[in-house]
């Protein structure tokens, strides 16, 4: 499901995320569910209760903990790590503390479960806990051509269903939010996606909530429809957000959109290498402040993008991380008008050296359907 | 999506949570991501990089810090918890921890992201960390009237799935494994459920590795097939596994099978209520140890399951928890031989005071297909 890798590629990962260990000293790196783990070894925890950590100790063998049903699923690479399953009447997280040993800083994975945190603290109280994000993010937010082609296929992939919504293949009039989302859904699939990671459908008043949730609502003529969908193509991430109208378009809604999609042109062309992240931000959001509707603009610009939907560098106000030339992010401002509409305009860009790429070319018009 | 409850089912949890609270000692639970959260409010954190974080002290008001942009998501219930929401540049932790305050014991939600857990372990470095399962699990293990219907709905739509693949409507000669679970998934969806959690297809020496990943493996005549299988519905989760046959059973195949099937047998009937959770491991174990097996059947009997596909109860050695009525969960042994073949068989079981009572009941035989 992902990306092919050789072991050099891993070897050259984890000699590099050594190097930031000792640069931050750091004595012990420990990742389990996320995306740091395949990022580094090609193998993706399973989210439950049975505990998989890697141990990456500053120097020395680096450890995989897994648990013993599991192993099989792993591909071995004996130069990357060593591979310590664990039986159901062992105790995984005693097992864990000892191959940490002695370390004094202790970088975890964002996203382990925070039960086995809870349980090494009584193993190793006086450790200084960290997050791994400082030591695993700068690499990873620096993309490489093989992750972008991979970022771009995922791109283009749903693009071709914004085109399909634009051109109104996909029914709306008389269906209900979630039926939408589920033949978005299903369209990712078809167009390629190994996973579907979210289809949101909000009509009307229901944009004005930017994370709603698609439901029984029935779109009828005369709203607006906002579409932010994505998925996961061998490993890497799509996202994107159009907005349809069904019907002719009011002169308010065209007006609020004009100025919408000029903040998000300005937002993408600010990407160029050395600005700040939250440079982009401000960028983008002074368009929509001078539009008049800056007080219906509630979140940041954007966030980075690769092997998660969500990752560094977000683009938002306090950010003060460098565009480096590999970064991959979102442009997504948007306008909501509590209990009457909302809408949002988003493209994945990478910061290139010729300047910012968008990975989407759909086209950024507030399209009027009848479908 | 979940079963629909008034504020005073929530209340009555609160309240009993705050009890266990005081028993134990525990100042302040702190609850994120995972499924505590919705069943003391209703309400599902998004796995996302933005906080969601319900504070409960032992005393005083419950509040839960909400990302602004997903307010709208919540079912807002004034008598359970107050909605504390944060803007983009806020510090939700910095929050938290004003919220948390004084307290000396906190009790953490098992799957909370352990980034959150780091951050807060910088303002609050004197405090004892606890697990939250100590106090939720209780009330969660034993479920009501409505939470075992829920869970024999979802039992009964995957029942119907099973005895279509024994019947032989379920393609499996020349089709790879991938192709079988992703025909499996489009029927948990059919079948009513909200969401798939998991397809597992193991055909031949794969169905030796427990947590098999379904592949590119081409199904051929003469092998057997490992469906492991369950979802989401309104809420609460299936599971089961069947095993099939394509073409005639091996008499070594079906000598293992009756094993096995007299294993699982004698585990269901051991689920009596006063009964602990590792002696219905050990009957189950002792069946498959007597028929020659006893080293191939490499993990726990079983899960507890609602709202999560694994909770509490495991039936596993070393878990001395005593049966209770209501308490749900897999009777699952398994018998893996590496490189040639595995076989496993799997129920939903809810303790009863009049015994133990089967949520699937399709039929529990090595059936032989044609497909």
């Amino acid at each position: 499901m992902n990306i092919s890798h050789e072991p050099k590629v891993f070897e050259s990962r984890l000699g590099r995320v050594r190097a930031i260990m000792a640069e931050k000293n750091v004595d012990a790196l420990i990742l389990s569910v996320g995306h740091d783990l395949p990022y580094l070894t090609g193998y993706q925890a399973m989210p439950l209760e049975r505990l998989t950590l890697l141990i990456v100790p500053r120097d020395g063998t680096t450890s995989m903990l897994i648990p013993r049903l599991e192993a099989p699923r792993v591909v071995d690479m004996p130069s990357v790590f060593t591979l310590v399953p664990w039986s159901e009447t062992d105790d995984p997280v005693a097992m864990a503390a000892r191959l940490i040993g002695g370390a004094r800083t202790i970088a975890v994975g964002d996203q382990m479960w925070a039960r086995f945190l809870v349980e090494l603290l009584a193993h190793l109280p006086s450790a200084t806990y960290t997050r791994a994000v400082d030591i695993v993010g700068p690499l990873r937010r620096v993309k490489d051509a093989a992750e972008i082609a991979a970022l771009q296929r995922a791109s283009a992939a749903v693009d071709r269903i914004a085109a399909q919504l634009h051109a109104g293949d996909i029914a709306l009039i008389g269906c209900t939010e979630a039926q939408v989302s589920a033949e978005l859904s299903a369209r990712i699939i078809a167009e390629g996606h190994d996973k579907v990671n979210f289809a949101i459908v909000a009509a009307g008043e229901n944009a004005a909530s930017p994370h709603h949730h698609a439901g029984s609502r029935v779109i009828r003529e005369g709203e607006i429809v906002l579409c932010d969908f994505g998925g996961t193509m061998a490993g890497y991430c799509s996202d994107i957000t159009r907005c349809v109208y069904v019907g002719d378009i009011p002169a308010d809604i065209a007006d609020a959109y004009a100025v919408l999609k000029s903040a998000q042109a300005t937002g993408v062309a600010a990407g160029k290498i050395g600005v700040s992240c939250e440079s982009i931000d401000a960028a983008t959001r002074e368009v929509i402040v001078a539009g008049g509707y800056g007080e219906y603009f509630v979140h940041r610009t954007g966030h980075g993008i690769g092997m998660e939907e969500h990752e560094d560098p977000y683009i938002v106000q306090g950010n003060a991380t460098l565009l480096e030339a590999g970064h991959a992010y979102s442009v997504e401002p948007g306008i909501y008008v509590p209990g009457k509409w909302g809408m949002r305009l988003e493209d994945i860009v990478v910061a290139t050296t010729s300047g910012p790429l968008s990975l989407n070319n759909t086209s950024h018009e507030l399209v009027s359907v009848v479908a």
